[in-house]
């Protein structure tokens, strides 16, 4: 059997047009695009998902765990399922591309095989996971750690800033959490997984490329580290008599810069925050808490950095008198793609005679969860001026939607073969 | 007239009593000595302390601008005052001593001159300055500088980070906003103002030194730096295409650091704190503010170290491609105390047989505003390890009830001499 891709080409206005109207639900009263999960905002913006998923024809069900979950039936009832989405939550003051491509360009393949007449044979299944950035309870990929068996009680336990626990929070928004628990997917059930997203960073810009074929996620790495100086007045406690915890956090974020520049391949590094006491003007800091974080696709790279700023900031810190305790949380371990689900996405880019280039991925996703299930792959599309998580992001339809493109011949593809777990 | 000074031997467990009932009024739900001005603690306290100046006989009266002056009468009615004072007002999570020592020796003073029936010539007046401490409306020595004329309109206008305005905090509190800025005294009101104060460094204790007699009180000079840089994904954007904010604070808060370690005399540099957005793990810092002060008794020295503080950071900052602005605000000038004063301070110790010692103040203090009004003089008592606006800020009893006989004999030897003006 063969489809005829040319019919499959996404109807870009209509991507356009749901691009604008799902930007239209953010927080008003920020600058940029806030749909925080949890918020308002986000509430609002889920439903109008739904209905969007209900035109496509993909009869929407919302799951414990607050995915939306969509699926146009194949013709082998009880097969596993090709699987595509990614997530419509927004960091504060973020764009409107991130995540967001991925859902809509899932729903617009789905549209157009259904428009189409197109029968697949497993069933596709398009997934709007709850709340895949980083959030205050410090756990990100809400809905994909459910979906991936991963998300754990203990999750449920975290606190924001308020003192409002996750699950407290799930259940204010009408999820169940208890339920979220016992969400996981059997890989029996997921053919293959593939997500389309924007790039977030500036290679594919740079080299002119239409389509990145995603070689890995990176890891993540996250630091808090803890100072503890002596506080004293800042008009009469004479320099060489100071331990101040404010000099040694902005040591060791310069630390952390250095440590991110010496990356030799994909690493990255860095500096989130300082929070410090007192902050009253005239008296020494004694309290510091410093947040930052590294990334890259290689794992052994995140090991020696972790080892290099350790050892770089306990040094620098412990000179100045100043007490030091350093946590690391492994956020994300780096998770490579799967090779053949790459090479059908080159393959299918070829077929359609758009260019394409091998990259890696620093942001985290929830493909990287979805991997547990089964073989998963990533479509990144330019992101202009390699800008993401701020108002600026942008990517232009014409690549949005040769990126659905690419993503229908890629799914296309994958209905068509058999056994990819052993492949 | 030839005063017997042995009479003017403070009550030592009267002092510390005052010292203790005092401390007792402070913000509970904090660690260490909260009494931060219009707040409830220092409210209350300030009935106290009216009520110690009428046991000592000072009948006190608060005057607009919130400041309690108590009055012995002299001999000579009508005759310019002999003043001291201090303030009680603490920072958040600071001492017992601060300020405190100041107002309760000057009681004690007045109270023993009562008790021993000495009567001076001019009259002894005790002040406790309304809000001494550096606050949230950027305003310290509140009630002094009312005393001194040097009170301004705009300073009313001034708010915390509530958006309260200082006029209406000080409106709520009970005081007269407008009445404070026509609160001036006259020179011809002032014979003379000697402070009594803990050093709150390490200077005296080092030396094994009873005394300090203070040579100059520091000026302050405050900065206020805006960086901004370009937020973008802490992923996806490589370390060579970043214009972070936060990494250009901290760079300026080791230069901050540098330059007050370089000071050749009395210099000091204190970074205070770093604000920052956003603060969302994953993204990259675009916007970050970092408050800093410079001190030093070398008028010289701070102009210096204001031109190069604000040469290398705009040159390190600008070489990241962040955006600077540099604000200075001149919170106080440097201030001599009187010669004259300091030689009465000296020969008053020397007569008792305490030693003593030249000192600068690090500090801003209440005196530096009186100067304006006419010869001023401080003291200093040691300070434990040098500490200050902190919980651990101690001076023995023993050190307090020294200073407040050094404190009785400069006051009655300065009530001697006439025409202290043109000495």
């Amino acid at each position: 059997m063969s489809v005829d891709l040319d019919v499959l080409v996404p109807d870009a206005e209509r991507l356009a047009s749901r691009l604008d109207e799902l930007a239209a639900f953010h927080d008003s009263t920020l600058p940029g695009w806030s749909r925080e999960v949890f918020s308002e905002p986000y509430r609002a913006s889920r439903d109008w998902i739904r209905k969007q998923m209900a035109d496509a024809g993909l009869a929407p069900v919302t799951d414990a765990a607050g995915n939306i979950v969509g699926r146009l039936p194949g013709r082998r009832h009880g097969a596993p399922a090709l699987v595509t989405g990614s997530h419509t939550d927004t960091v504060r003051q973020g764009g409107r591309y991130d995540g967001i491509v991925g859902v809509l360009t899932g729903i617009e393949v789905a549209q157009r095989l259904r428009e189409t007449g197109t029968r697949l044979e497993h069933d596709l299944v398009v997934i709007d996971f709850l709340g895949e950035e980083a959030n205050e309870f410090g756990i990100s990929c809400m809905g994909s750690r459910a979906v991936a068996g991963v998300l754990r009680p203990e999750h449920l336990d975290r606190v924001d800033s308020t003192g409002l626990r996750l699950g407290d929070a799930m259940a204010a928004f009408g999820l169940d959490p208890q339920g979220a628990l016992r969400q996981a997917w059997s890989p029996v059930d997921m053919h293959a997984y593939v997500e389309l997203h924007v790039e977030q960073g500036p290679l594919l810009e740079r080299s002119g490329t239409g389509i990145g074929v995603v070689t890995a996620i990176a890891g993540i790495d996250r630091l808090l580290v803890h100072f503890a100086g002596r506080s004293g007045h800042a008009g009469t406690t004479p320099m060489t008599d100071r331990h101040d915890a404010l000099v040694s956090a902005a040591a060791a974020v310069l630390t952390v810069e250095r440590v991110g520049c010496g990356a030799p391949v994909h690493g990255v590094a860095t500096p989130g925050c300082i929070e410090s006491t007192p902050q009253s003007m005239g008296v020494i800091t004694n309290q510091a808490r410093l947040w930052s974080e590294i990334r890259s696709v290689d794992a052994s790279w995140l090991h020696g950095a972790r080892k290099q700023i350790v050892h770089e900031i306990t040094e620098e810190t412990r000179n100045r008198g100043v007490e030091i305790n350093v946590e690391w949380l492994t956020d994300q371990a780096p998770v490579p793609t799967t090779g053949l689900v790459q090479d059908v996405v080159a393959e299918s880019a070829d077929g359609l005679g758009l260019s394409w280039q091998a990259v890696p991925s620093g942001a985290g996703h929830d493909a990287a969860h979805l991997a547990r299930l089964g073989p998963m792959g990533m479509i990144f599309v330019p992101s202009e001026g390699g800008r993401s998580h701020c108002p600026e992001e942008f990517t232009a339809t014409s690549h949005i939607a040769q990126g659905a493109h690419v993503l229908a011949s890629t799914l296309i593809t994958l209905d068509r073969r058999e056994g990819l777990r052993s492949a």
